[in-house]
């Protein structure tokens, strides 16, 4: 790669900062300000520097940049995105969270309290470093819970549900390490308000959500499966009638490294450039 | 296999029943009852014959001996289990969330209402049948929710949990179908009762399991791994605490084919026979 | 599927025969003869009938057809593919045999005599049917041989070797199936002619594949792996010295479902349409 | 671990040595000499020093007790690991091999000519250490061979290979790493001597084998599976008749950190220790 200082970026339109957390901030803000960025990272992902530096444990490195950064869930931003200079493009956990859970709160059809996401993902989604946690003999035929209540996507999801809800949201957030490679299923439990059924809940998403190409709502009673999303930009939704009266089951799927990282980023960028939005994200899921 | 009609039982003292769900309770209304017998089908564990009709959608084919059966959760039915004639072993799912929250339930340290029981299990779970949504292909590196809200081991959890807490419980439970062969873990959400904290709902599972060979509450803060018990006939647990204030996360894994069915099995079977509890079961976790 | 009988074929040019083994010369026999067929069974790819009879155990049901048929393992004959009017799609073992060996052998490189072939194939070569034996509890973490000695591939291997080579080759043919769904590698024990050295197979195979699109001769020392082909039409070769003087060990690697099936198919298809011959084909491998 | 020079041997019978290769030479030339040791370290399984500096590129650091150390494939060497002071436990895919062709090349059935190996292995014969290449992520659904003609296992072969038959056997030896945590197989392809058939290599082993507790020499035909073996000290074998007159494959399978490690190490131990030769080892093969 070359040193981010010698580059010479006046042939260059946009670039993908794919860096580690914690090290674009400063080499975003070096960057010409007539460059368009997409940040895949953490880094400018949290409007409130306080609360990145309390979750990540550093000061900011960039405060006056991220106020300009716009958070890129591309179907809930479209057109914040598509005028950005600097797009912070969201974690994985917390784009499957908000396709379903952002429209249903800005509609006022479930509650904002007692929210639980029950998350697995992949192992991809710990990335690629060489950890004895992530060894084959360690993840092959078990699964385990990790960074119960304390994951770094809960601020991230709880900003956007807050901005959604127009009142502070708190959830609970559990996330599960599972015996694949790519693939991530948010399964979450909501309290449906008065007056409104299930039944609202599917029909809405399937509104906000018919003209998308990626966001797919299932037919009623369809089970979403990672497997039917492996490799590509789509996102799955359904919504469940729960047994307890007033409760119902949001399940989200999506590929972790796709429309939860690198699929995204590419979509936003073609918003950006002014690109045909689905340029380069054909791609069929691969299955079997 | 002898058929069961033309058997010589006089030498035999117990019978495990391996058959089918649906099956045993004609086979086991034609045995001498002088026999001992663990049944490890459903079709003996619901004690409400109505319910079992509604939920198999067959009549009950042994009404007289449903009287009779002992639901075999062994720690949590001891006494009864030693004395029985008849045996229901308990399903996987159900062992899972029973062992942590019957004990809580009992003890009133938490709510009855808006228990979330998110479930996850391998596949041997489905039995050995050859189905198309079983084989490898179809399985590996993928993962998916199944039978949302009606799953046949509700009304068992609920009869359990209700007797605890002497009052009507339903829950709410989601069962996973994960790419493993063995191992289940449930991920339980609850509200806490006012006045108790996470680390009073630790000290009472601890305490209530601390002389038990197969219950482990493991340390606070160590996550349970499904990979930890695998091929024993151990059960790990432990509680967290939520970022929702009032609520608790609890985790329990098991192995589905051992503590969860033919290990109880076993156990109960020691157990009526007066044999040491622990006989044939001291079998420790494979890893990897 | 509309039933073949009455299908309209008048504006059609071509057809994919994907049916199973034993029912496609009967139907292509019936369809009119201005048709382009690409079969992919194995109904036409043994030009001895007897041969076909003696391993299939059925008699052939389109005599006058085998005659036709081409066997299209497109690098190796394309132009017989390009005019053909029947082809008949090569196996997946045998397109990763012959990929390296053909052009070896025809260059009289290596001997016709002790050819070993130590085969490894991912599940999904096994079809979707419904076996027991193909359960993900059968298959996962562990592996085995099958079809020792007498897999249905070895006649169609041998005959297209001993095509090469102008003389009666025989092959040992040994088939593994490991717990991946999709992925074959061919590992190939040969004895080198007098004077030959393995620089000179590499170089040979490099020059043979050179302007191929979809046939890669890794650089020396280079060890294929399954993985850089999931999902692709690609075949990956390397040729490496053995311990033994005189021998030499080839490695060939594919996507039993895309260069060893449709996608090879899709190739054939191209070719005999007069279209560019990777149209559909350019997906790239996934990984992970 | 207590340092080994502050160690306090004084009430210590026997020890086993599981440090990295390299490493036990010196270790086990500082303890008493009183003390059995079971090295599973490569550091004293090359008699000839010379050897072993080559293929593991180190001066040897206990040439003395080099002349000392048994060899402990078990019931190869049963007598002399009974009285050994040290043994030195084989590695695992030398195990694989010598059971089924040790007993072929000593009563001279087979040729010591082109033998070569085809052997596959799960992930875990690459130990826990945190590299890239062992990542769930690089492993899973893929496959491939490594270290071709070079594998620090071939001496170790060749030595005992040769020693079986008293002149200097050369093999070909792959080894190839399968998306699994244990398991290892050999096929190995051998030339059958003149007027010997493959009943009789079959009828040589099964007598060879047949008071043997962990060697089982399957029934003509049955295939070895790695998962019948799996978390088991058993070794299963067979041998089949290939399609070149002459040659015959053999297939042996072995779980690679029982037999092929830890398991045959305990096995050596209690006969050193004169204990009874399975304690410790009855663990049966767990499926799935």
């Amino acid at each position: 790669m070359v040193a981010v200082k010698d580059a010479d970026f006046s042939k260059v339109d946009a670039v993908f900062c794919c860096l580690p957390h914690g090290t674009t901030q400063e080499i975003i803000a070096s960057l010409p300000s007539s460059l368009k960025v997409v940040d895949l990272s953490a880094d400018f992902r949290l409007r409130d520097v306080k609360e990145y530096e309390e979750w990540y444990n550093r000061p900011h490195g960039a405060v006056g940049l991220q106020k300009e950064a716009i958070y890129g869930l591309t179907e809930l931003h479209r057109e914040a995105v598509a005028t950005a200079r600097l797009v912070a493009n969201p974690g994985c956990y917390p784009t499957s969270v908000q396709l379903p859970l952002v429209p249903l709160l800005e509609a006022k059809l479930i509650s904002t309290e007692g929210i639980i996401i029950d998350a697995k993902s992949g192992v991809s989604g710990a990335g690629r470093s060489a950890k004895e946690s992530n060894l084959y003999t360690e993840i092959s035929e078990g699964m385990n819970a990790y960074g119960i209540a304390k994951h770094r996507h809960v601020p991230e999801i709880e900003q956007e549900l807050s901005a959604a809800s127009s009142c502070a949201v708190k959830v609970s957030f559990t996330p599960h390490l599972i015996p694949m490679s790519r693939g991530m299923q948010s399964t979450i439990y909501v309290q449906i308000l008065q007056g409104v059924s299930v039944d609202d809940l599917h029909e809405h998403l399937s509104k906000r959500f018919q003209d998308e190409e990626f966001v797919i709502v299932l037919p009623k009673g369809v089970i979403p499966h990672t497997r039917n999303v492996r490799g590509s930009n789509y996102c799955h939704l359904n919504v469940f009638e729960d047994r307890i009266t007033g409760r119902a089951i949001i399940i989200s799927v999506i590929d972790n490294l796709v429309k939860g990282a690198s699929g995204q980023a590419v979509q936003n960028m073609n918003l950006m450039m002014n690109y045909d939005e689905s340029t380069g994200l054909l791609q069929q899921p691969m299955f079997p």
